[in-house]
């Protein structure tokens, strides 16, 4: 499998800690589609990877894209059986979807409206139209998810209960997006950090981006 | 268990219609949380049933509350067993998540956003703060999505596939969405219309804002 990727992007970073959770690393091949360059806005890649024009994509071997973090993580989670990061049961599969469209919404997706719309973003041959007033509000929705998170975690170990899964991945994804933006974590989200520095200490997180040479 | 609800809403109807197809109907009764008196702004609202401050919530017996129709829809398809609604091998299941997400992001969401931005929304005392240019940006994109859903349809008879799936739900809330604030679907997009005549046909969209009377 291929996986068109940006090595350094903190939605691509989503799959590379899948794979790495999973024990899949040795299945794909990463192939870098320039970002800076607009490579994955271009038609040729609409019509056949992505119409969204986004990062990343899983290429099956028939040629089948998947698109969506969420989209491929759910592929690869029921790959080899019982799924790992997306949950065992109903309960569990309702949470973990709720609070990694939760971690996308109110961080990860907010961080990069912000990145693309209120900064130079990819620059300006990429950013054709920016919005910069609703880059400014999705950056103070990122801090305010952020905070809440750090409520969230106060209370329990990982993002959607106990266990660490697809929803510590996706807001993995956002910190990493905040991180390249120099969007500090507010003052006070201790519980927050805490579990941020657990989580860095996890392979799959820690290495994400050295994989790709591995 | 309860369903928060807004029985018009195009969100809520992807539940209502989950729920029909998996005879659950009989499972859940409705809550009416009124939107245009902004009950889900409310900080009791998002404390105890949603942060994110929308319908609609999926509340379990023992209060767990589950937001996000995805996350419900996984939620209630994986509750008799074998899912029949988000896929029953990995690539369906990549598929339908994709699918379901593209739905949100180039139409549902998209003329969501053009509803609360670009238009009245719910009113002045809901709607504090609007950005029509970016409201007007997402109805363009919705425009340019449902041209692209027009082009998958005329090569297969449902969004992800051959069968039925979560993902045709995703895009029927976009066209309820569409049908509520005025959006005509453009013309030439033929295979859509005529998936959307099928699929209108079927009780469980026929029927869903009777539903909650039953
Ligand atoms: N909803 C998508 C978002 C992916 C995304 O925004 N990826 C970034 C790379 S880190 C991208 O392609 N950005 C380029 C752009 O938006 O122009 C997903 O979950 O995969
Ligand atoms: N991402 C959410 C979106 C839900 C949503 O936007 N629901 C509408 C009701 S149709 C809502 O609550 N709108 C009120 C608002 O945004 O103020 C989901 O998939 O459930």
């Amino acid at each position: 499998m291929i996986v068109h990727d940006w090595p350094a992007g903190p939605y691509p970073a989503r799959v590379r800690i899948a794979l790495a959770e999973l024990g899949l690393r040795e299945r794909v091949r990463f192939e870098t589609v320039d970002l800076y360059k607009g490579e994955h806005k271009r038609e040729a890649f609409r019509a056949q990877k992505n119409f969204s024009g986004t990062l990343p994509v899983l290429e099956l071997e028939d040629g089948t894209c998947i698109a969506e973090c969420t989209a491929i993580t759910e592929y690869l989670d029921h790959l080899e059986g019982a799924p790992r990061l997306t949950g065992a049961n109903p309960r569990q599969r309702g949470l973990i979807h709720m609070m990694s469209k939760r971690a996308e919404l109110e961080v990860l997706d907010a961080v990069s409206v912000y990145f693309h719309h209120a900064t130079p973003g990819l620059g300006p041959t990429v950013e054709l139209y920016q919005n910069p007033e609703w880059g400014l509000r999705q950056r103070d929705r990122a801090l305010r998810g952020i905070r809440y998170f750090d409520g969230v975690l106060r209370a329990q170990p990982h993002v959607a209960g106990e266990a660490f899964s697809m929803a510590d991945i996706t807001l993995a994804g956002g910190l990493i997006f905040a991180g390249l933006v120099q969007l500090e974590i507010p003052e006070g989200c201790d519980a927050l950090a805490a579990w941020w520095d657990r989580l860095q200490q996890r392979p799959s997180v820690a290495n994400r981006v050295a994989l790709s040479e591995a």
